[in-house]
């Protein structure tokens, strides 16, 4: 766990000078409600097909972005996205009337925190004024690409988790005022054994840790109020915390996870969220939130994502995974 | 076709210290031949799955290019990659051993010069120092995933394309000697309708002249040695070359385009190759030596992608495209 990662401050750290995240149904019943912007009471949302629907999910996210900004197409120099359906197509289909230059990233569910990592090295070096990063999931689309049809109604594990379907996304800017983006660490690939893909929190555990055990190296951990994994859930929370005790951080009191806070334990979702809309919609609403508000000064939030496809796991492969983190800051 | 994309000169142009490329059987005995570091004979290269053997052509050229610059994973600040298998997996399975820190990107087959954009920036800013820009592609694992099983033996359209069977990646340094990256454009999704996915090129070369018409309203064609474009392939090179003039440039006398170029005539490739890993093997073959040979001082990389996958196709829908361009001088 020792070798280091890619860690950086920033530069004239960039705005998040505007941020917005719609959720569907399930997701608007749980805990989170009052942090969203919209929830969407149809996994269709009047599409005809789940990945329409998710396309519609980044489409209208983007365009809430840009109106709470009252900004316009033009003023965006570049989006960054991306999601988790094949080929990425629920951000190339949902942006394709926009005419904005896009920079497509993958990063599975750590791919908030990795645009947020391009987007803002973009604004601080000064190359770019304004960047939207965003990413979406979707329930429907994600288990039916992933693991079985819906309509077989299968019954699923324990450790399973809830991709959630929601889009969220920040615009990043050089000038502003609200919560700035401070500081950054993009993961490496960190692979346990772990083959179990309906315990993808196990298997992204230890890539948090690694990437928190590499930031702690360089920045304390007591600079943040709130350290936010993104969507290891209930297990994979247990675990990361107890890896980054090993390597000598009780971060326990301040350690939150986004796939654990998004359903609450009457919603029988299991280990709780994942999928990249999870911790983007988490981010956009409640986090944020808690800097505007004073109840935060500085946060660490820690995008964690497992790199496996269905065509890996049928070869028997094990689950590569990664984790990338931003520093946000009033 | 006006609307402007995020197009900037560099500071402190990035160097190309190194460059590696691997290539599969058929591309070994095309007109490039000499230019490639290392022919594979066997699609497979000894491993049991197509997918597997995609990864070891990631994984091989990494170490190639950082072997040819004499360094180790440890000068290295981050590798970003990415490549056509759903979920990206030859770039994460290829490169989980590395403990280095990644990047995912996506383009489809614009990936090479996506990688190379934000390989720069981070490089031009002077956040990181030494990066890795890298892309795959397979001709095996492409047809399963994206057409039919090669068993079935499928005759192929005049307008398709062969996906090439390689990888190819640059190590990006902000010392050294040799090319230097030193001007780049974003492009933005181009979708004039095409539906058609076996002549990607026709769908492709609409975002293709949109980047450059982009380009030249802030560069000059004159500048130009040669124009080089990803995959077009020799049906959408025509097309793309019959736009540009449209838009007032003309280009044809330096204008090539990688697809048209890596396989002969006689290799019964129909419209050209394609795939990720096209021009990311000849850019790190062909185009860089012109360069570092003098044959020329300035060339224009535009890499071409369509972000389709077989849901959208299925579900009737049309084919968004994008080109990145890059552009790269002695």
């Amino acid at each position: 766990m020792k070798s280091k990662n890619f860690t950086r401050p920033l530069n004239n750290p960039p705005f998040i000078n505007s941020s917005a995240c719609i959720v569907g149904p399930k997701e608007g019943e749980g805990p989170m409600k009052e942090t969203y912007d919209l929830i969407v009471d149809d996994e269709y949302w009047a599409e005809d097909t789940w990945e329409k629907s998710e396309s519609k999910f980044v489409k209208e996210t983007y365009r809430k972005i840009i109106k709470k900004a009252n900004i316009s197409n033009k003023d965006i120099d570049c989006i960054v996205c991306g999601d988790l359906l094949n080929q990425s197509i629920a951000s190339s289909f949902g942006l394709r009337n926009e005419k904005v230059s896009l920079l497509g990233v993958y990063g599975a569910c750590s791919t908030m925190a990795e645009s947020m990592i391009v987007g803002s090295m973009m604004v601080s070096s000064g190359i770019a004024n304004n960047i939207v990063c965003m990413t979406s999931s979707h329930f429907c689309s994600a288990e039916k690409q992933f693991r079985f049809p819906l309509e077989l109604g299968n019954q699923r594990t324990p450790t399973s988790q809830r991709t959630v379907t929601g889009s969220g996304g920040v615009l990043l800017s050089d000038k502003g005022q609200g919560p700035r983006v401070s500081r950054l660490t993009v993961g490496k690939i960190v692979d346990m054994g772990i083959s179990d893909a309906n315990n993808m929190g196990a298997a992204m555990a230890p890539a948090a840790a690694d990437t928190l055990a590499s930031h702690f190296q360089i920045f304390s951990p007591d600079d943040y109020d709130y350290i936010y994994t993104g969507d290891l859930g209930i297990v994979g929370r247990d675990i990361c915390n107890e890896l980054i005790r090993g390597e000598g951080y009780n971060i326990d009191s301040k350690y939150k996870d986004c796939g654990e806070l998004i359903y609450s334990s009457e919603q029988d979702a299991h280990a709780g969220g994942s999928g990249c809309g999870c911790s983007a919609v988490i981010l956009a609403g409640h986090i944020l939130n808690l800097l505007k508000n004073g109840d935060a000064n500085r946060i660490l939030f820690v995008g964690t994502g497992a790199l496996l496809s269905p065509t890996s796991s049928l070869q028997g492969e094990t689950i590569p995974s990664i984790a990338h983190a931003v520093c946000i800051e009033r």
